[in-house]
């Protein structure tokens, strides 16, 4: 039975993707993937029969989503926390996606324990935003860590990032505006060059707080800023291309 | 006799800036100013008493701008070529600005000449954009040294403006979003760093064509990107904000 799968006495429950028929486990008592994962997901692409790894994957939510909307062959998502990681696989057993989807409950440092050096078409990573850790009660908190650079930060994830990647692979990540020179800093001093972002603005009018950008290993200089991306176009009221990209 | 200042036997006219009856004779056989510089003008901020510095000022439109839309006390531009730096210097005289705009007619690799090492409260520049300057014909125009980095180049700018500014001075740029990596860059290595963004889009719905950026001479980490600017929100139509920066 499918749903042995989830844990309600921990108090999971099973989302509708709103996907080709797919859905996810999540605990809301720890984390829930926002609109962040889902942006990130619908922005990364990766080639026909590729090998894509989702770093920082969380519930799994963005090798989910992306197993239906690119042609990959194989996606591996990375998880540090081990319930999180545990929970992950059963969402990739749920969907029945065990074949095209690996679940990795270690660290991102230890990425290349399990895969080839400069072998990944596409990385993609919604990683945690915040960099002030100081002030966290609760370090240990899967909801701390989701969001604060407490067992990861920016570096490391580019750096890893670009290890994992081919020549002229692609990297993908959503982040803060507000980190956008530590990102290019970053990028730079891993080899991937930023080519494609898109800023997302709660609403038209408000300064942005979302930064999709794609990033491709040893490319040239070139950098598409792509049409802004306004999540409300009044209170609570989504506008039509997120919408679209909710699957409504 | 002001009208004496303007040359129309060379093709030059004289044009309403439509803010504070201010004028700036132009030449349009060499290079009148775009919406670049007024958009330029409208994101600089100077604070009251200081002293700003243009770079690659060109006809002078940036500080006859300023000195209406800011307290600075004191304007510097630097100009390269010697007949558009004499034309900006008589549009100084015909808005009689004499007492708070200096032009100055040399390469901005030698403003140090003139102005004292991290003196500057503010550098503002709208610099040559295009970075491919083998295929240009007639290298000597000055509508190719206006758009082509054939006297000076993005490094090299942001480089003098290190130099001029004092620490916490403020950096003003309008450039090209597709060479955004390499203006971190540069920003980076001259200890600028950028604190606002604005992207400018010809449409809501088209790709940023040209970006405002402010930076900051020793500042710590924060980006805030503004919403986007939209120039058009129909054929030929401008938007009202566009309006209202034109002055109309």
């Amino acid at each position: 039975m499918k749903e042995e799968l989830i844990r309600e006495e921990l108090g999971e429950r099973l989302d509708d993707l709103q996907c080709e028929a797919l859905f996810l486990i999540q605990n809301p008592t720890k984390f829930c993937f926002g609109i962040d994962a889902v942006l990130l997901a619908n922005f990364v692409k990766v080639k026909r029969g590729g090998h894509a790894v989702d770093l920082c994957t969380g519930s799994g939510i963005v090798p989910v989503l992306l197993s239906a909307k690119t042609q990959a062959k194989k996606i591996t998502g990375i998880e540090i926390q081990e319930d999180i990681a545990e929970m992950a696989n059963r969402s990739v057993k749920y969907n029945s996606l065990e074949e095209k989807i690996d679940i990795i409950n270690d660290d991102i440092a230890n990425a290349l324990k399990y895969i080839k050096h400069s072998s990944v078409d596409t990385v993609s990573v919604n990683p945690p935003y915040m960099k002030d850790t100081t002030a966290i009660k609760n370090p240990d908190l899967p909801l701390a860590i989701a969001r604060h650079e407490l067992l990861t930060d920016l570096d490391k994830v580019v750096e890893i990032a670009g290890k994992l990647l081919k020549e002229n692979g692609k990297f993908f990540m959503i982040h803060r505006p507000s980190r956008l020179s530590e990102i290019f800093a970053a990028l730079k001093k891993n080899r991937i060059e930023p080519k494609r972002m898109r800023f997302v603005h709660p609403y038209m009018e408000s300064k942005a707080n979302l930064v999709l950008i794609e990033g491709v290993k040893g490319s040239g200089v070139w950098l598409d800023v792509e049409p802004p991306l306004a999540v409300y176009k009044d209170k609570n009221i989504y506008t039509d291309e997120v919408l679209k990209i909710y699957g409504r």
